[in-house]
């Protein structure tokens, strides 16, 4: 909710607390339809039906468009599929995919049916391609002409056509069997001379992307390129849809939302915190907690292990969180940076020795700091040189390790072809802890005993 | 660098070889200007100088405005300020400013007084914006139009003017003291009759933002609204210019990284890692992890109140770092779920206490789950019941403790007005793993004891 949100939506409940259905409709005859989506998604039913119902049709569609799917499904509750249908029937064809392709099977199964034959088939074409591909983010309703028409015989069409298309900024020509053949801009178009062929405003180069691509890749070849759409072929060159400039911001939010998610160790939840279910979220929070609580089991095995040399000097205990701390916190920085730069193609895999070499370089610089500060905190809790000589050469070492496993952890696992960002501080943290244990007392046992 | 430039950068290599500027011309004319960029950015000198030389001028102005910092300055001392001005020039007026800002201000004081007199006050105006705002991201070059026109005469206007305008897709209506009325749209310019006057395809709602607005939130609105350009005003309602779509892409990927980058811990670089020099990335991991260091020193502390404790049942400290870390990972993923929601937008700070309903159930449930495991354990390394329990009891609350301080601290740290980001992982885990000694020890004392 923002502030035009808040600005109105006292005045909404205001009018339908009154019942006034005719100020409601001029109340928010000017507002823009992301607004008024927020509005209704503020409402309980039945009053965002009654404010749904007072739009004008273009704005119905337009704020279905703009709502999120649980307030999509309300909706249709509320209002039943025979007052919907045209407003399906209207949205735009890749919102409108999506829609159907999030209602439950048995409603999506009941409102296909009565959609008109050419809408019907387009959902369908739509939603059987894999999620997450070029496909599924297309919209079907590019503007495209043939390559033997003249400038203004092309904006002739275009004026018939442009009421059903996502844009007409750009046109694409093609062939009849729908090949593509290039693209022109309506800037272009309307700064050419009417009587011009159309080929001489077609441009070079042509950059087109295949229905199969991930949806990842067309949004960074849409921001490279800083086009307003990229065309979508079959395997035949065939134009089969577009991606617009608006679905590169979602798809990378996305994209970025997932990564923060996996590097705080969480499986992607796909949905907003609030409306993801508590099972759900359990689910997903709880593989990987479990995951790194085992994984973690490993640190009490190891100490076990150096029982005899705590028995000894019991003091070297009082150093252990601060040592393994170190290690994790280096390697979480390492991680964090590293996946970050694989994410935006900033780094490749063919860069890992200059990684490696910067993260020794810096791991030994940073763990030299902190082993100095260790080393006298050590004395002034009163121990003996060697255990402040064994704590901070743990330190070194581990910050050293920390850095070394946090770069290359995320290096290693998108060579295996795995999501770098599985890498997460936590998962290095736990990485590294066993190892700091073994570090530091194998250190201690040659130092002080 | 991408698949188009793997392909072209052996053959431009082999022509720089063959020093057959007329061939590199030519192979380089149906190239887009990202992908020549790519190309210029893997050459060294002279070579890139001679590739970018090689290109048409309305190429060079194109490839100079997609390459990075680094290569521009790379390529302005290589070829001269001579031969450079007129790019310069030539360039969208937010790409100038951008560039001329980045230069060492020796350089930026050279060429300034080489420029045009329009073209100096324009990057004069737009340098003079704060960093962050919206008028440091908008360029100056929108197309606007005066109320009172018809709308074929706007198009006959819009055809002079469009060279020199970022997009004319978006036209604003002004009045002769350039306040903002209204703006219409390509689309509907072509769609209307020409003898239409401009005001009955003018849009509603207008909406805009002042020049003073945070970077993000003119992304966010742009993201909202799905526009291609948002008018920016300054405080008398006069439009100053425009922020256009792949803006905002940029932004938000800029502010996703910062995000990230202060979730693992590490002050924000604003630069590519590998491009990133060795002492500004130690500095920024170093002031991190000294102050965690610092932090959690203080678990010695801890440790060392509970001497006596420990001198009794050693086999306590087996399960010192499984709990610590336990209560780090839940925090961790409270904090990142928290902080990414924040960032997007999908909670705000009034919804407090229901993430406190949800993490308090949610700590609980993952708390009694790792608690059933490691009492299990405990009792498996021939523990005694008791100490079974103090261990089973610690992980319940450290998971607790954990899931609230990591979801709580984001929300406090917003309601100071600080970033949310700044409780990371690391931050958290360090946050807890004192509670975490004191709650284990003082259960243990009042169990075992």
């Amino acid at each position: 909710m923002n502030d035009v949100t808040l600005l109105i939506l006292p005045q909404v409940r205001d009018l339908l607390e009154k019942e006034d259905r005719e100020a409601l409709r001029r109340a928010l005859a000017e507002v823009h339809a992301a607004d008024v989506a927020d509005v209704i998604a503020s409402l309980e039913e039945p009053q965002a039906a009654i404010v749904f119902e007072s739009l004008t049709e273009r704005q119905r569609v337009r704020t279905f468009e703009h709502l999120e799917e649980t307030d999509q499904l309300r909706l249709l509750e509320a209002l039943g599929r025979g007052k919907m249908i045209h407003i399906i029937e209207e949205m735009s064809s890749d919102d409108r995919a999506d829609f159907i392709q999030a209602l439950p099977e048995r409603t999506a199964d009941s409102i296909l049916p009565l959609l008109a034959q050419a809408e019907r088939n387009d959902v369908k074409r739509l939603v059987s391609y894999k999620e997450r591909t070029a496909g599924a983010l297309m919209t079907s309703e590019y503007a495209s002409l043939p390559a033997d028409v003249t400038v203004g015989e092309g904006l002739t069409r275009l004026r018939k056509i442009a009421p059903d298309k996502e844009t007409i900024y750009y046109v694409f020509i093609t062939d009849a069997e729908r090949h593509l053949l290039g693209y022109t801009t309506l800037r272009e178009m309307v700064l050419a001379r009417p009587e011009q062929n159309i080929s001489e405003v077609t441009r070079h180069p042509l950059i087109s992307m295949s229905v199969d691509s991930d949806q990842e890749d067309v949004a960074r070849t849409i921001q490279k390129y800083d086009f307003l759409a990229l065309p979508i072929v079959d395997a035949e060159n065939r134009l089969v849809g577009i991606v617009t400039h608006d679905d590169v911001i979602d798809v990378l939010e996305e994209e970025a939302t997932e990564d923060v998610q996996r590097m705080g160790a969480v499986e992607p939840l796909d949905i907003p915190y609030l409306r993801a279910g508590f099972w759900q979220l359990l689910w997903r929070r709880g593989a990987w907690l479990l995951f790194l609580f085992v994984g973690e089991l490993f640190t009490g095995t190891a100490l076990r292990h150096y029982q005899a040399t705590l028995e000894l000097v019991l003091s070297l205990v009082f150093f252990l969180p601060v040592i393994i701390s170190a290690g994790g916190n280096s390697g979480s920085q390492s991680a964090t940076l590293i996946i970050r730069s694989l994410a935006v193609g900033e780094i490749h895999l063919r860069d890992w020795y200059r990684i490696l070499g910067r993260e020794i370089g810096m791991g030994l610089a940073l763990g030299l700091f902190l082993g100095a500060i260790g080393y006298s905190r050590a004395l002034m809790w009163g121990n003996g040189h060697l255990v402040a000589l064994a704590v901070s050469l743990a330190l070194v070492a581990m910050v050293i390790i920390g850095s070394l496993v946090g770069a290359m952890m995320p290096l290693l696992l998108k060579l295996c072809r795995l999501d770098p960002g599985v890498a997460s501080s936590p998962f290095v943290a736990s990485l590294v802890d066993v190892m700091g244990i073994v570090v530091y007392f194998n250190i201690a046992r040659l130092l002080v005993l």
